[in-house]
């Protein structure tokens, strides 16, 4: 957002209704979750108009990807380590340190209620997903481009990913630095 | 609840008053989503008192969960095969059928719903996934009596369960029987 600003400074204004528009949403989903608030809502908030949001965003659905994926990007970076190993444990243990903070079940919130919200909701869940997805497969690309042999990406999210969502929706056991790791050398 | 109307005559009228309140509660979320609707709604709705509710159940978290339960474990009963692997395959199967259907994510949302109900819900996800966990303890336990070496719960929820649900709920690859037993294999 910064560089935005300093890059193009004509521009600025532009990413000023970008930075009070995600914090509107961001405010939003913490007060009332999703579903509960209209694009009408995220613009009174945010002090711009509803045209604004949607010449820019196109729809709410998509408004709310948006959002949560440069917080995703943000705070769980794709790393890159040198080893697919390093990788996927610093991959890991950053999704474990967010799922497990305040608000940590956003993402699966965010999905399942994109799940509910018919095609609009349907596309914006595959575009959002796809994004991170296709993150994480660069990654998965440079092990195999270093000689290693990285798992697919669906392999990923379904023995490292799944395990410490559910676990963290179910209640079940903590997800300590010893059981994170595992999951990790289980699955290479 | 055909069994409990014959052995207990008496209890006739204990046994409708539960059928018409489960009714009601599967009617409610499936019109209006979890956290939507109160105790009273479901009283109105079945044609009790309030109280009946609240003698029987004592919250609407324990109400909620007790209809998830008796519809779990009316679809997805615990196998009894003879063995662990076809145990796990036919447990796995079903619950891949359960949650592929219309409101699959059933379980998925009334356990994100509780997470956010404060102490009355968390308690009551955790009695719910409690009672799940020791029946599939239970199907360990005979494997584990018959001298095969099963995995732990917790395994069963982290490689088999979770990958599904996962998949699911973020509309990745569909679960195909290939898939399902792959995921029993890799795990046994």
């Amino acid at each position: 957002m910064e560089d935005r600003q300093r890059t193009r400074r004509p521009g600025g204004r532009s990413a000023r209704v970008n930075a009070a528009v995600h914090q509107a949403v961001t405010d939003l989903v913490g007060e009332r979750g999703y579903g509960s608030f209209t694009v009408g809502d995220v613009a009174d908030r945010a002090g711009v108009a509803d045209s604004s949001i949607y010449r820019r965003w196109g729809n709410l659905e998509t408004l709310l990807t948006d959002v949560a994926l440069t917080r995703l990007n943000a705070r769980s970076p794709m790393p890159d380590t040198g080893s697919l190993a390093g990788d996927l444990r610093t991959y890991a243990a950053a999704v474990a340190r967010e799922i497990t903070g305040p608000d940590g079940l956003a993402v699966l919130r965010l999905t399942m209620a994109l799940t509910s919200s018919g095609q609009q909701g349907l596309q914006a869940r595959d575009d959002f997903l796809g994004e991170r997805r296709r993150q994480l497969q660069s990654m998965l690309d440079r092990a195999q481009e270093r000689g290693e042999n990285p798992p697919d990406a669906l392999a990923v999210l379904d023995h490292i990913m799944a395990p410490m969502y559910i676990r963290v929706l179910f209640g079940a056991d903590p997800l300590t630095p010893d059981y994170i790791n595992s999951l990790v050398d289980r699955l290479l």
